[in-house]
């Protein structure tokens, strides 16, 4: 299921009033019956005409595949870690699941949950996703006995300046809209009905581009002005699908150079096909210090342009950057120890991600570093295939490094999506 | 000047674009002269057509008054307050409002500041508004031996739970636009060019409906669930020219039932004729609490319909509330002691304020109480005339208090705008 922008999205208010011409003229059969299911006992208001407003924008709940992934970042990005109380048993996560599985299909396309107290805020979805991530305990809780090996920390890294409490939970709730407003009234109901079964472990709400700031498409940029994300595999795409989502036999396109085709997908039970694995980190980044390094500078540790993206050997942002590429005087010019140099294996076309990054800033009352960074999301079919091997090249060497610093790092299994009347971790919990 | 949305905004690429023409086809006596002045080392890339982008739209910066109080309210807003070093005297906080003014004039217009090492970030302006608020210790240090009497922490009301740490700084910059990337970029520009003369005092993000979410005009929701602001004056109107800038004799229509006449812009130094004051109040909302109560309940607390936000008296947002209905039981319709009833006077039509109100939520780790609540910025001519007696009315009997908290208190004069060449302040320091 492509759930890219490129895809016609749907307008709830219309179909709100498709529902209601359908309810009134007996003409509930004709396709919009499904709509009016279990509706909101606050029915929307007749208001000014909101066709073709961004508020009313949604991205679809149900399908293969969960939204969030695929989906077109949006604007804000709420990633609430939870940890499952020491008396949630499995019938316990089996009921907290539904539950959020429930207000998550309604929230998303634009309906408040029946227990909502302020459900003229779930009126602008504005493409909001609601994604969920299991940890390695949840599987446990969940009476699995086989847990994947990559669901766990990953290794410590030279790089990392870890916080132990930014490092916890056990399910991961991705709230992202491109309305702010949405985004906190959603993650409210969230944790209202997870309550009972969880307490909060952390949360980080990050920032990109607005809607309607830059042309759609446009490549984000994070707080180093750095354009972030160009080589992510496009949404829609045949490589975006082995990439990302774990099917059976899906990588076999992706053997190593002369090696036999292997599988991306290792390590995925029943349960998670047609999900993903995602690694999150908080990198902070010390914009201060950034601040010093000259335009050159930056450009020599990135090994782009900063002001279009493209690698120091090309002239526009898509272009395959040359890494054997000399000048001169016989110097490569990329650097060997650019941040697109040691983030590239050109002989193992499988080691790519899909990046999906949010920055955060805020302005310390004391102290002189600005509290600046991205909360780093990637997807990929394997992490130990896909993420690994390019996170220990930058560990071993990176310009970059000098300014950042993972803070935090968290790793989750993305279970697939599911239907209309079914929810998220069924085959997990009902095997 | 106005500066609501109904006003015609200007595409800062169209305008850049014309420069640049008037460059290379020497017109630049066409009118494109000025905009080119001091442009940013770093031309904006030839990208694609961004023409009606939002992210394009500007606010005028300089101008008989600041932008950021009668402009329409973007969807995000940073509030930072600083305090001045000890060091920091009359000379000093001269090159500090020159720095800033110079800033923002060019941050607004989507032109990075010459010493920005991210100009890129700078490209969206989206509406950016960077507004200055002086405070009462600002202006002694100015050299001023006379400060407004109103300039000073407000009275101490029963309602209060100040933190004293909220409560200082004597240089307020609001920052808002529609893009909280532009936002945060803005602000660390501010910041290092205020470091060398100011600290951080405190500062606080808010947020309203995106741009796009809702139809142009909606009143705003608050996290309550209300429709927060309906009793605004009219952006452009003579009501708000008189009830909020503070020009002198610009409040004789407002004398009392029966008194005579008087002037609401008291108390104004030479220095702020044009200006108006800003009453700044961090109100934290016990959203926990709020939820235990039915819509009934939450109708009757505010006095007005929580769908629609129209008075319990009328149908629509702005009917105005008929206080004095009663049901056929004899009991008012409206409670006194609900909110609309207790901020309303009748008698006295100039206490009236302008809300510019941003909401601010976030999840705490530990303890069961969300961290909401709303920075209520509210800017009238006189803090005497118009907020204290509203204020004190609510503070005596108010449904909503239950629930609020005002945690935060800072009172600032704003000064006027400044034409091309001026700085924000320069009537205040050149006396």
């Amino acid at each position: 299921m492509n759930r890219s922008t490129d895809m016609p999205t749907v307008n709830r208010r219309d179909l709100l009033g498709a529902s209601v011409i359908g309810l009134g003229a007996g003409l509930a059969g004709m396709g919009a019956g499904a709509l009016i299911e279990r509706e909101t006992s606050a029915p929307p208001a007749a208001g000014p005409d909101t066709a073709g407003l961004n508020g009313s924008r949604l991205e679809p709940f149900h399908g293969r595949h969960q939204a969030g992934v695929e989906t077109s970042p949006q604007t804000h990005g709420l990633f609430l870690s939870l940890s499952l109380r020491p008396e949630t048993d499995r019938s316990g996560v089996t009921r907290l699941l539904r539950l959020l599985t429930e207000d998550a299909a309604r929230l998303t396309q634009g309906r408040a949950p029946l227990a909502d107290p302020e459900p003229e805020l779930a009126e602008d979805p504005a493409r909001l996703t609601i994604t969920f991530g299991f940890g390695r305990d949840l599987v446990a809780r969940a009476g699995r006995r086989h847990v994947p090996d990559w669901l766990a920390p990953l290794p410590q890294f030279g790089i990392d300046r870890l916080r132990p409490e930014l490092c916890r939970g056990d399910l991961l709730l991705q709230v992202c809209s491109d309305d702010p407003t949405t985004v906190a009234h959603a993650a409210r109901m969230l944790l209202k009905d997870a309550e009972a079964f969880t307490r909060p472990a952390w949360q980080k709400a990050g920032f990109r581009r607005a809607y309607g700031s830059d042309p759609a498409g446009t490549t984000a940029r994070n707080l180093f002005g750095q354009v972030d994300g160009t080589s992510n595999p496009a949404a829609g795409s045949a490589d975006f699908a082995r990439l990302v989502w774990g099917e059976t036999g899906s990588g076999q396109q992706f053997g190593p150079r002369g090696a036999p085709p292997t599988d991306l997908a290792t390590d995925y039970p029943d349960w998670l096909v047609g999900g993903t694995s995602l690694v999150l980190r908080d990198i902070a980044m010390n914009l201060d210090t950034w601040d010093e390094v000259d335009r050159p500078g930056r450009e020599f540790s990135v090994g782009r342009s900063l002001s279009t993206g493209a690698p120091l050997t090309g002239e526009h942002e898509f272009d395959i950057p040359d890494l054997s590429a000399t000048t001169e005087a016989g110097l490569k010019v990329i650097s060997p120890v650019s941040h697109v140099a040691r983030s590239r294996n050109v002989d193992e076309p499988a080691e790519q991600i899909h990046r999906r990054v949010y920055n955060y800033h805020s302005i310390p009352i004391t102290g002189e570093v600005s509290e600046g960074g991205m909360m780093f999301a990637s997807y990929q079919a394997s992490i130990h295939r896909q993420f690994l091997p390019i996170q220990r090249r930058l560990d071993e060497a990176d310009l970059l490094n000098a300014w950042t610093s993972p803070i935090g790092s968290t790793v989750w299994a993305i279970p697939p999506g599911c239907d209309a009347g079914d929810y998220i971790g069924s085959r997990l919990l009902e095997a």
